[in-house]
């Protein structure tokens, strides 16, 4: 029985677009050249990287491809920004802004910054939505701040950052600007040339491309050290050979979404917003966490008062099993980042919007995505009512619980 | 007309067996699970990645497959070894060993932590066929060494250094020894666990495996600074979300390699062979550089005197072209290093080994692999005195050459 997929912000199928997009760079009589070769399969190679760069740039919003570096993974990308920044122009000073409720990939860079290489980081809060205030951002900005990271939209809850003003507020104080736009790639448009952003991340496998593939928009004209030295790929921005197949992947992703991006953005959303709207009409003691329309149309975080969200995940994953009912697929969820799951650590997410540590604990993440189906949420309407309650039947808490409501 | 590859040093086709390997990886059905998620989809991806980990580690002779991490390249895997060891033991010292002759992955690595971060780098000198000298590395340890680096063969020549030998002097000495083993893993058999070497890189796409994945060797107890900060993945050693299909590629690559290089070695070392006495009895006035016998079976690099090398590379890649014959094959070949072609730079190498400036111009590196076929040699032996000919013809240096000698 096929599961029902809801876990697309910790990583999306692989579209047959692009794995078709893919596989003549990963055949052995394919384009399998090095693309710094100067021979035909080399510069083959070195095409294909190249027509890709522009698909990227045009997905978001870059007027010029050479603003775009491949690299492996959105944490890179993010630590290519972050790192690469606080190095480059620790002449200027040493302190960096970001958010309390920014992916790890850009706290514990911050955290190395700060714990080993002498640099200060102010941690900006945010409202019971997720929302950084542009007020406090420009409260915190100081003569030695070098980098201001706040991403684009919350992995966790969904929501949407005001950017757009945030990036303002750097720009007129002279302060480079990076946003964590992993999440946002593909889902919502990003017209960067337009944007006050200077550093962009973005990840392949966030939106349906493979993984081990990002890339970094750097405006013309910003200075980084680079992460990896060595040969001169990447106009010496990014050393290592480069991932051909995966580069393609990305860009073939990225074209599909910006084909896409209009039609397939609202109808997920719809489903999202039954399946919200549904679970919070079929069981009691639900609350929604993250913004209630600024907001990724993918995303619902949801805490079932006096659940253990790590149980609901698992009794969802095997949901025949849980309700005795073979016949039933799984429901692949998550409680928040993927990244951080197998830690016994609370989300940092939920803590920063004041949720309480006892609800944060019954928290799950449902992240739709392009494969989904109407029916799919039917499904879920019918099966998470009756595992909540399975679970909550087991459950002492729910019962003190019940008896104080009454 | 299918080119023939000669330059393997490069990169390598991936193999069918791994590309079979990895595509269930990269199909929208197929496992394309987040590894570090709870649910069945994660843990599917999860234990794909810790078998390959198993096949890597079976490779390089290693007992423990915890020490093996993966990275995104053969770069990176050098960078965290010698930027991570630089920043975490810098409280013994600031002072850092490597050859002349290493890839730029570790030459770039550590100049950039001489430029920027204060530290003071050594290059030991080589002998004319490349080696480095125990004696020299005794000579340049100090009590603020904190790492060794010398690859185990070199890329443009094929050279293999002295591994046990220089390894036992760092272990004696208490200082960290990393060898690049990018060329070597494959091709000749490592076994690290009984080897005075603390960090290995190895990239997946020089051994038939696919491009953006690598791993480094970390000997347990071996402490390093990540690269990349994030999530807790690859037990906090390198966060960003795996490379799932490409660790699988990698995987596979490593498992048909310690299957076949021991019937692989001698067929394509005899053929590399037959191709070079070949090539030294065809044509006048041509050297070999590199050792005579401490070598990688697949690799020879050759001087052709009076020729450009990068003329040369074009002209065989076009050879049916060049000689004016549209049956002919091209024939893919290098002027050293892919990392460092489209540089002007003469090869680094070649210059460490005492090759004078005139005849680096004229080198070209062949470097064979699994595919080659004893035809391919016929051929090549064909077509390249031809196509040095004809480019001798139109040299005038060529004939003042001709002049000397008469």
């Amino acid at each position: 029985m096929k599961p029902i997929y809801f876990d697309n912000n910790a990583t999306t199928p692989v579209r047959a677009e692009v794995f078709e997009a893919m596989a003549p760079f990963l055949a052995p009589d394919g384009g399998f050249g090095n693309p710094s070769s100067l021979h035909t399969l080399g510069q083959q190679a070195h095409a294909a990287m190249e027509s890709s760069r522009e698909k990227v740039a045009a997905l978001l919003g870059v007027a010029d491809p050479g603003e775009i570096v491949f690299t492996s993974c959105g944490t890179e990308a993010d630590n290519m920004a972050v790192i690469g920044a606080a190095f480059a122009h620790r002449e200027k000073g040493r302190h960096l802004i970001t958010s309390a409720v920014e992916h790890h990939a850009v706290l514990h860079a911050c955290d190395y910054l700060e714990k080993e290489h002498g640099f200060q980081v102010t941690y900006l809060p945010v409202d019971r939505f997720g929302r950084v205030s542009p007020n406090d951002l420009r409260g915190a900005l100081r003569p030695d701040t070098l980098l201001v990271s706040i991403m684009a939209a919350n992995n966790e809850m969904g929501t949407i950052e005001p950017i757009q003003e945030l990036g303002a507020i750097c720009r007129s104080a002279g302060v480079l600007f990076h946003t964590d736009a992993v999440q946002s790639a593909g889902k919502v448009p990003l017209k960067l040339k337009d944007c006050p952003v200077d550093l962009a991340a973005i990840s392949g496998h966030k939106l349906y491309g493979p993984k081990g593939i990002g890339a970094l928009y750097i405006r013309r004209g910003v200075q980084l050290h680079a992460l990896l030295h060595g040969g001169a790929h990447e106009k010496n921005r990014r050393a290592g050979t480069e991932n051909v197949p995966g580069a393609v992947g990305l860009g073939a992703a990225c074209a599909v979404a910006l084909k896409e991006m209009s039609t397939d953005e609202p109808r997920v959303r719809k489903m999202r917003d039954r399946l919200e709207t549904g679970l919070m009409e079929r069981i009691p003691f639900v609350f929604l966490n993250g913004h209630p329309t600024e907001r990724l149309g993918n995303t619902t975080n949801l805490t079932f008062d006096a659940v253990e969200g790590e149980s609901l995940v698992l009794a969802l994953d095997q949901a025949g099993f849980t309700l005795k009912n073979d016949a039933l697929p799984g429901l692949e969820v998550s409680t928040g980042s993927a990244c951080a799951s197998g830690l016994l650590e609370p989300s940092h997410v939920l803590k920063a919007i004041g949720v309480p540590m006892e609800r944060i604990h019954g928290s799950v993440r449902f992240s739709l995505g392009h494969f989904n189906t109407e029916a799919d949420i039917d499904t879920a309407l019918d099966i998470i009512p009756k595992v909540v309650d399975r679970l909550r039947s087991l459950s002492p808490i729910w019962e003190d619980r019940q008896k104080e409501k009454v």
